[in-house]
């Protein structure tokens, strides 16, 4: 009998990380949970260190010697990650971390990137991460603080990780749903006024966008994790939605459509008409392919919120 | 009377940051040196902290209150540092003391990148920082871990600056020469053989490049320190001389050309054949034109090992 592959997770307090450990069980890995305490299991170790304390975050890492690591962890405090000066800790902090893992025995490393990576003024057609066919790769031209971030962290560690032979993929996530949300962010707001009988203003809603189902996008990046895909992928549904429709059904699981106000509210400045995520490396380098229906997502997550108010 | 401009310098014990000292001095500015001792003045306050040390360069800087920041510091051990994995600690260092001089109130920034920033497979024609007339910027897509890692930086630092309003500029640095350059680079190390009648094997020495004398470079960023310009700019002479020129030069002021022995080892791979700098930004920007004459530079580093020996 193999031992089982340690893996380094950080982030696994979070809306993704939270939900990634059972699927990393489920495939066999010995998990060790790096940064905040993980909630809710005991078969995992938990090892509670400040990940922006570099020199505490290496301790660790060497002493797990883990051979794989899957890196989520990164700023995320709602309305502010776009542009707080957090990010600039954050690109060192991942850098480190990925070094002492590196240091310590690491071969395969998978970190979270996101779809803000992108150049938003050419997203017409779905974001490619890679030229394929005829079709070049989707410019990377971020707009906001934190895509520059995560993006110039991907720059800094795939020229690393080819330096010193590391596997490295790094998985761009686009929009993410479901139970565990932060209650500002649209779709729980959206919810929790419609459930609460209130009014719910929102955009237009025109905007087509990705979303996948957080059990999905951790399962997906878990898969990730286990595959040998190397480079950019887009961890997402492949999918365009409009934000009217997913609104729209939101309002009738909590039975309040009459309660819905789109167009209420201007658009946020900047943001693209359209983002969608090409999703082939996902679907056929990985094999990955999303389990969770968005009509029944979204009622199920309804009715998560119902249930937690 | 108004107070002199406080400036932090990281670096100021390096090749050029060692010389920049009078220049910053002789412009007015309180320099207070972060980092390693600075030899040989008492006209600095100079504060002893390790850079990667990200909270202890923090508490300097929040002490200090500096006004502007010139931060040259970065690992550059010869022969390791176009590769090490230093340079991922040197990318949050640097965003790190960026964050806490903004924080503190610092309203101007240069930092130190590299022409290692730009695609070496595109530089036909001089390197030009952003576009111009008809000409697009020439495309920045580092070979090396070095030249991605100060790429990294730039990107993260330029949002950020856009973000918090601070006025940054980038200084993008060529080839430098002069004394106290690394004996083990490739001038110093022609220089010492022919010096000590042994033989000095190069390469074929037909690459163009462009150099600049540490002086002028020192004097470049101190008058880019003192300008409004913002963005990247290319501390450079915009002269291109081949390498076997440069050897020619030194072989005759070391009195030994019979010693020059042109083309006895092979190129190092992946270094294109033309590296010139357009500095039609550093002229007229910023002002600034060398004053150091190639030959006689030269001529000057040579009595200067030759003084050293």
């Amino acid at each position: 009998v193999s031992p089982r592959p340690r893996v380094l997770l950080t982030g696994g307090s979070g809306f993704i990380g939270s939900r990634v450990i059972e699927p990393l069980l489920d495939a066999g890995y010995e998990v060790h949970a790096l940064g905040r305490a993980v909630a809710g299991t005991d078969r995992v170790v938990s090892h509670l260190v400040d990940l922006l304390d570099a020199n505490e975050a290496a301790i660790v890492a060497e002493q797990v010697a883990a051979e794989q690591m899957l890196h989520l962890a990164w700023y995320a405090e709602h309305g502010r990650f776009w542009e707080s000066p957090e990010n600039l800790s954050w690109v060192g902090a991942s850098l480190s971390l990925l070094r002492a893992f590196v240091e310590a025995g690491g071969q395969r490393v998978v970190i979270a990137g996101t779809g803000a990576e992108y150049d938003w003024s050419k997203v017409d057609e779905p974001c490619l991460e890679l030229p394929r066919g005829e079709r070049a790769a989707t410019p990377l031209r971020p707009s906001t603080l934190y895509g520059t971030a995560k993006h110039a962290t991907y720059l800094v560690a795939s020229a690393y990780a080819e330096q010193v032979g590391l596997s490295l993929a790094w998985g761009r996530i686009f929009l993410v749903y479901g139970p565990g949300e932060d209650q500002r962010r649209l779709l729980p707001s959206v919810t929790r006024a419609l459930l609460d009988g209130r009014d719910a203003p929102t955009s237009d809603g025109a905007q087509i966008r990705d979303l996948m189902h957080v059990d999905d996008v951790a399962r997906g990046f878990a898969a990730l994790l286990a595959s040998e895909l190397e480079g950019p992928v887009n961890v997402a549904s492949g999918e365009g939605v409009s934000i009217r429709q997913v609104c729209r059904l939101i309002s009738e699981a909590a039975g309040r459509p009459d309660r819905l106000r789109l167009g209420a509210l201007p658009r946020r400045p900047g943001e693209p008409e359209s983002l969608v995520a090409d999703v082939a490396r996902l679907r056929e380098e990985v094999g990955f392919h999303p389990a969770v229906d968005l009509d029944q997502g979204i009622a199920d997550a309804v009715n998560w919120w119902r249930n937690a108010a």
